[in-house]
C-alpha cells in the first residue's frame, strides 16, 4: 500500500516513496467504473419498486436504498470521468455509453422478479458491498477511500434490511418459505461472478488502490450461510454460473434496462434544451 | 372554524362549543382520501423517473419528490382509514381498492410524457398543493392541520424546483421553448379539474375542516401566469377540460398504473407470506 493514484495531486500522496510504479489512471478509472456500474444499474432496478412493494413502508425503504446506490454511482462515475481525463462527466458515462461499455455484474441487471427475488438479490449484493467497501475505505487512493467510508454505512443498513426480510420470509409460513427459497434459486447463478478476479482486479489490489473480489468470497458466503441457516433456507446448488459482465457481456434484460434509462438523454443529445 | 372532526377525542377539540353539527366522520375520511390519492398516484409516476431523467442529479431530485408525496399519502391514508373506522389501513387503501374507488385528479395519473410534460405537471400540481396545504394548516382538524403544516414545506420546494426548470426550458433555446410549450399544452386540459368543487368540498370547507379547491383557483393561476410570463410561455387555451376524478372516473392510463402498483399486494392477499 505504498503507491497512490497518480491523478491525486495532493503532495501527501504523490510524495510517498513508490516501490512499484504509479497506478495507471486508466486502471483506476476502469476500476471505479465497475463499482459505479453495479450501483447505477441496481439503482435503476430499485426505482422500479417505488409504490409497488407489498407495503407502503417498504416502498419508501426500497426507494431510499435505490437513492443510496444512485449516490454511490454518481460519486464513482464522476471520479472515473475525472481520472480518465476524457472529458466525460457522470451524465455522459451513465447515459451515453453502449451496452458493451457497461461493466456491471449481471446480478445487478436481472429483472426484479417478485419481492423474494429482489430481497435475495439485495442480501447477496449488499453482503458483497459491505465487505468490499469496508476494505476499500483503507485504499491508498484517497477519493476511493472517502467514497467507500461513506458508502459502507449505507450498505450496512441495506444488508440489515435484506437480512430481516429473508429471515422473516424464510422462517415464516410454508408459502413464504417456498417463495424465498425460489428467490434464492433464481439469483444464485449470478453469485459467483461477484467474486471473479481478472488482471485489472489483481493489479489494482496489488497496488493497494482497490480490492480483489476473490478475497471477498469467503466472508460473503460465510455471512450468507449464517443467514440462510437461521432462515431455514438452503444455499442453492448451481450447475452453470453467469460470467462476462466485467467485460461488457450482459444478459438480455440489460438492453431493455438501458433503453429505459437512456432514452431521454439520448433523444436530446447534450440535454441542452 | 368552530367544529372539529368528531373522531378527534382530545378534550381541547371536542370540548369546543359547536355552532354547527360535528363533521361526519365519513366526510373527513372521504376528504383525506382525495388528498391522499392525489399524492399516492403522482408518487407512482415520479418513481418511474428514477435513473431516467436527463441528469443523474435530476433523478435524485425527482425520486426525492416522489418520496415526499408518498409520505404525504401514507399519513393521509392512515388517517382516512382510522377516521372511517372500517379497519382499512394505509396498505389496504393503497393496494386493495378498485379503480372506481380512487378519487385522485386525472392530472396526477396521466403518463409522464417527456421531461417537459413532467415539469409542467409538477408546476401546476405543486402550485395547487402549496395553496391548499398553506390553508389546511389552519384546519380545525388537528391531524389534517399537522399533516399540512409538514407537507407545505415539502411542496414549496417542489414548486421552486419545477419553476426553475420551466423558466430554464421556456426561456432557453428555440427547441427547449417549443417542447416546454408543448408540455403545457399536454397537461392544461387537466388543470381546471383541480379547482372543481362539489358538495363534499363545500361542506368540509364550511366546517373549517378542509379547503374548497374553488378558492384556490385565483392564487394558483396567478402564480402560474407569473411563471409562464417570465418563461416567455403562453397559458394554453383549452376547449375541453377533463372531469370526474373525484367521483372515480379516470383516464385510460389509470388502469395500467394501478395494475403495476397493486400487482404484488393483490397476488398475495394479506401480504402475510
Amino acid at each position: 500500500m505504498t503507491t497512490t493514484n497518480s491523478q491525486d495531486s495532493s503532495p501527501a500522496s504523490t510524495g510517498a516513496a513508490a516501490t512499484v510504479s504509479p497506478t495507471p489512471a486508466a486502471e483506476v478509472a476502469a476500476y471505479a467504473l465497475r463499482l459505479a456500474d453495479d450501483a447505477l444499474i441496481l439503482a435503476q432496478r430499485m426505482g422500479e419498486w417505488i409504490a409497488a412493494a407489498p407495503q407502503l413502508e417498504e416502498d419508501v425503504a426500497l426507494a431510499n436504498i435505490g437513492l443510496d446506490l444512485l449516490g454511490q454511482a454518481r460519486s464513482l462515475l464522476t471520479y472515473a470521468g475525472a481520472v480518465a481525463g476524457r472529458g466525460r462527466d457522470e451524465d455522459a458515462l451513465a447515459y451515453l455509453r453502449d451496452e458493451r461499455e457497461f461493466t456491471n455484474l449481471a446480478l445487478c441487471e436481472i429483472g426484479n422478479g417478485d419481492f423474494a427475488v429482489t430481497m435475495a438479490r439485495m442480501l447477496v449484493f449488499s453482503a458483497y458491498q459491505c465487505e468490499l467497501y469496508a476494505r476499500l475505505a483503507a485504499s491508498t487512493d484517497e477519493t476511493l477511500a472517502a467514497i467507500a467510508a461513506k458508502a459502507v454505512k449505507e450498505v450496512d443498513y441495506h444488508r440489515d434490511h435484506a437480512t430481516q426480510w429473508v429471515l422473516r420470509l424464510g422462517d415464516g409460513t410454508e408459502e413464504s418459505h417456498r417463495r424465498m427459497q425460489a428467490g434464492l434459486e433464481t439469483i444464485w447463478p449470478y453469485v459467483e461472478e461477484t467474486f471473479e478476479s481478472d488482471e485489472l482486479f489483481t493489479s489494482i489490489a496489488e497496488r493497494g488502490v482497490g480490492v480483489d473480489p476473490a478475497e471477498l468470497r469467503g466472508p460473503v458466503l460465510s455471512y450468507l450461510d449464517r443467514v440462510l441457516r437461521q432462515a431455514t433456507l438452503n444455499r442453492p446448488e448451481t450447475s452453470k454460473n453467469h460470467t462476462g459482465g466485467r467485460r461488457g457481456i450482459h444478459t438480455e434484460a440489460m438492453g431493455y434496462l438501458l433503453a429505459e434509462m437512456q432514452h431521454l438523454a439520448r433523444s436530446h443529445p447534450g440535454a441542452s434544451w
